[in-house]
């Protein structure tokens, strides 16, 4: 891994030149695409969570919508190899490497997108609102449901089809270069080898390990909380520094002298530093869960979500009080447009929203409490 | 006031119905400030702190840039009155009246503003960095000082005269309608009843009363800390009632049945309740020591400032908590720039930024332990 | 009131002189009841809601426990006036005045307290788990079922009869001396004057009037939450001055001068003196309420509950704030048993316990978002 | 470990049984110690400082007293060692073993304690106004300075020797069996081989290794933090599952099933987890300071005490909030005297105010700013 996280703060360091300015100009990522694709780290093995999570957390902390692309891609990948089936599996991941795809994802739960039969391929149409990446990827993992017998079929989609739209609705006040906006699908052909599985009804057992993906997605919000958190602390540290200045009534000659400064970095770093364990916890239960293969049990599904919820409660407040309370570090006039701190609050307060993190810690509290185990969801 | 209030109310509806998209255009507020100006809110008695404070707060909810200059054209009127020199305060005050004259400031602490005498009059030059306000006004409120004798002054500026000139370098992550970048002035001519004080030096037994405006200035932004609380949670609760879809596994029908959004819109609205009777007591010790006029003591002018403190210590800490966690309640869609709900929280934290509020903790702190009152500046 | 609040602070004097040890001995507060007593302040009119509840928050700040029986005796005294028994009420209330009565309560829901018919008098029977102050009351307002219609009726009570007897099982954490064990009675005689009214139905317009008392006593609650963050910074505030250290790598010669310490007192005192504003708001709504007599709606009665409610949310958390972060102003050595300064906190965590806070919220939450007044109950 | 972590959860659940008991009447704890000595935890090696915080952890989760009285014990034989004397050492780490001896402390910074050459011995005589287990102790790590040149000694004494006094004036309200009143020694005889060391000047570089001490006793309070919000939780949890009642309006059947319940048992669960996380990471750090031996340098040094300070201060937080917070999952009737369910927060309190945390976190701010190290001090 060192080699990567190397490489990783390459790419962090060049992402955070212009992060403010990219974050304002708010166009489609594709320039940072290109420059995780000239990196190397679109092909990490998307089975090794702990280094795709590590990778993750030093460019997020640069770029939060950048890093929140690059643990998806992962998990994606990651999510094909959960049907067994070796062959498409090895095509897709041989095809990443190779070519450098970036994958999106249009699977969330309440999709409406279908597939229909038509000459011994399938025609894939539909609309789904939030699709994460999708307007840059190169490559999909799309959900959807065959019209013929309501087979619900895990695809593995050409993004750049032309009958895949994105209508370019993105506009959001945090994670503004997620690309997460609409894509619509018209009649775009997949091939059967395209059809990496199908996904069982909800009580069959091979399903526990195919929702096993919803709680690596939750681990991976967690994960770009604290690297916000990080992200903040840094940033205004070299501001506090280099620009920032005491007070009038401080009775101190530098900001990095005031009493009131110095013990707020330190509840900060201290709070931000518990919650990277606890999220490391967390990618480890994964790690676990996920090294088990066809052999995990509800049980064992089960505690792992626990654990990763554990760490979303805690990153979620984490990433929401650190991020904003780092301007008190700083001061008034680092509050301008051009300097653009408040991207990393905006970042943090809407990833946090993703899914209500009072349902996790309601989960948590449920478990210690009885030993309830969450049902399996699309966010547990 | 009852009549103020209804057209304050007024105009805070017209104000809210495209503050987001205003927000998002970044214009310099002249419509707005056109807004306030028509309806007659610029001529109210800025001596009625109370009545100005009320009006203030129903803008500000809907507004918080232009309640902010509201506010403080309102304390720049009172602010001449503090000389007691009654022909200029007369005159001020009825061009203002008559004319709807929108006052902007350029008189904080370290400003290297100078006027010479030239031919009877005096020529004011310099630049100030930044001046709430200037770059929209009709007329300023301006220190500066004498080059022959030292002087400091308080001038009554045309802000349209051509030798004031304002780079519009304004460009914020919140308050971005405050037009508060900075303003340089160029041998602007100052007749002699543009003069309207020479400040005492800082021992003279008049100064008491002349800086007890800097405990107006905080007032009005501890209120308009509340107000940026009441119109988070007013739009935030439209939002709910009408948008906000109830989650997955809440087992209610309805948003507004969530029980952890129900206790957490109460917690809400106590806290922001308390804060903003806490802000009333403030502009009520506020109205008590300007009614003293010159019989106001050092003594008095330090509990006022107490009081007014601990408004903004709490109002401050409301402000920053409820803007950021009304987003709670409302949920992942609401995070569009479209809806740009962000505001709020951008708005307050910048607003609170203003001066570091700990140092406000430690006045009301040191003044409960041993009666210490603060020592007179630009910001107590 | 000058003239009462003169008299609270000097019983308030005596009662802090011994606070703590008499909290530790945990006795019957027969000598505190005395003593208030012999103060007359039993005896204040006890509609004047206003009155009642200033001197119970000076009295509180010293001892909660003597201040909670004090709040609960005048609304006792106060319910007994809702049924419009003029002669009852005049009855009870010059006794109260000539005697010197302390009223204690047994009258909560789920009362299992029963009156049969004897010989012209009723005779008063059962058990009732919790009854604030009845183990020291003189006399006692009492709920209990007739046997032979199933009439519930509102009792006085003489505590001294030999057929009322106090099992001493009140030993608990905190409110130590509010005696507020388990009371039993054993055919009790009860003479038809002793009888002050006969509660309605739930759905009776009158019972709008007689379930405004579950609004007092919930206000009281309040009340002495704020007098338990008051009297913990004042006590804390003199052990600064006198007899704290200043840490050793402060660089200040004095615990007075630490800037953690001022800040800490000063974000302290805000809340505290934000919560007591709300608090003054509930009881200011409460009188309001209580002066409408028969005329009060429903509407208004749930308004009325909902200021409070907003009252108690906020007391609650700031007196179990204020209380626990005291100690941090006083340092190590301030923890022995001697100085008890954990009442403080012990009380204030058994009192916000009384009913849970969050349903409060709850309640004000629905309220805000759509007008929903609480239904009636014992405790809203 | 597994074995001693199996004793020590043996133990544990004696001392839970009869902990609220143990805590009210408040006497030496000589049966707990006898309860530590008889199942061989005082003999476990000092140096394996993993092992011998886990250990604690478990131990203080019931009793938090006794958990920090078998920390110090751990830290005291630890602390010989660092001298190098193996002779000593040896010596006293095999009578602990063989004997079961239980040791103490007398030697933090500001003692008095002096000792006098007399007759190829010493005499040691003074008082030390606070040491932790001393009135229970076998054996006592006593510093003390020579009268005669001055050299601060460590030493090896006899706790059970006649000169030995303990006052008993500890009665505290918090970690009230950690029998840490004063103790006064009148010419207690040392012999030669009972001065395990003599403490070189601050800037000898010996010093560094012999000041990480002050670094073991901080993660061991950070450690005791851990274990009591532990402690509280799970008792709690055992309470809210058998006895506590739902809420009147909550319409569930079980308190297990509360809303509001389940998300604040989550949330104070994983705030604790967390903290254990940083907590086991500052004994990482300690341990792998403590394996350099004489190589550790000042900078290390200075990380290792970063990283137990930045433990200290999530564990402090955690603690205080978690004990209190918990009552809010029981409900009023946990207050009683008897559960004694306060003693959690009390025992947190009194253990935070041990050195004021807010200075740890200005230490892990100015690290994290300008990459300062602590001065090395008895508490840093």
């Amino acid at each position: 891994m060192t080699d990567h996280l190397a490489t990783a703060t390459e790419v962090a360091e060049a992402l955070r030149a212009d992060a403010a300015e990219r974050d304002r100009a708010n166009r489609p990522p594709l320039p940072e695409i290109d420059l995780l694709r000239s990196s190397g780290l679109l092909g990490l093995p998307p089975d090794d969570h702990v280094g795709t999570h590590a990778v993750t957390r030093v460019i997020a902390a640069a770029d939060a919508s950048i890093g929140h692309l690059l643990g998806y891609h992962y998990l994606h990948l990651w999510r094909f190899g959960l049907f067994d089936n070796h062959e498409a599996t090895a095509r897709i991941r041989r095809g990443t490497v190779e070519n450098g795809w970036f994958w999106g994802g249009a699977s969330n739960p309440g999709d409406v997108l279908t597939v229909t039969p038509s000459g011994g391929r399938l025609l894939l149409s539909g609309r789904r609102p939030f699709a994460t990446g999708a307007a840059v990827a190169d490559r999909l993992i799309v959900n959807a449901t065959r019209t013929d017998n309501g087979d619900r079929l895990t695809l593995d989609v050409d993004a750049h089809h032309p009958g895949v739209h994105h209508p370019d609705d993105w506009d959001n006040s945090g994670q503004r270069l997620t690309a997460s906006g609409s894509v619509v699908f018209t009649d775009v052909p997949v091939e059967p080898d395209q059809v990496v599985g199908v996904l069982p009804p909800a009580d069959d057992p091979r399903m526990v390990r195919l929702v096993l993906s919803s709680i690596g997605y939750q681990s991976m919000l967690a994960q770009v909380c604290v690297a916000l958190a990080e992200g903040a602390l840094a940033e205004a540290a070299k501001y506090t520094r280099t620009k920032s200045r005491p007070w009038g009534t401080s009775g101190v000659d530098q900001a990095v002298q005031d009493p009131y400064v110095l013990a707020g970095y330190g509840e900060a770093v201290a709070e931000t530093r518990a919650a990277a364990l606890m999220v490391d916890a967390g990618v480890s239960a994964l790690q676990a869960a996920s090294d088990l293969g066809p052999a995990i049990t509800p049980e064992l599904r089960g505690e792992t979500g626990i654990v990763v919820s554990t760490a979303k409660v805690v990153a979620t407040g984490v990433a929401n009080r650190v991020t904003a309370r780092a301007f008190d570090f700083i001061g008034a006039r680092a509050t301008t447009s051009a300097l653009g701190f408040d991207r990393f609050w905006r970042n943090a307060r809407t990833l946090t929203l993703h899914d209500p993190v009072v349902y996790k810690a309601k989960e948590v509290g449920a478990h210690y409490l009885t030993g309830e185990l969450p049902t399996p969801t699309a966010y547990s």
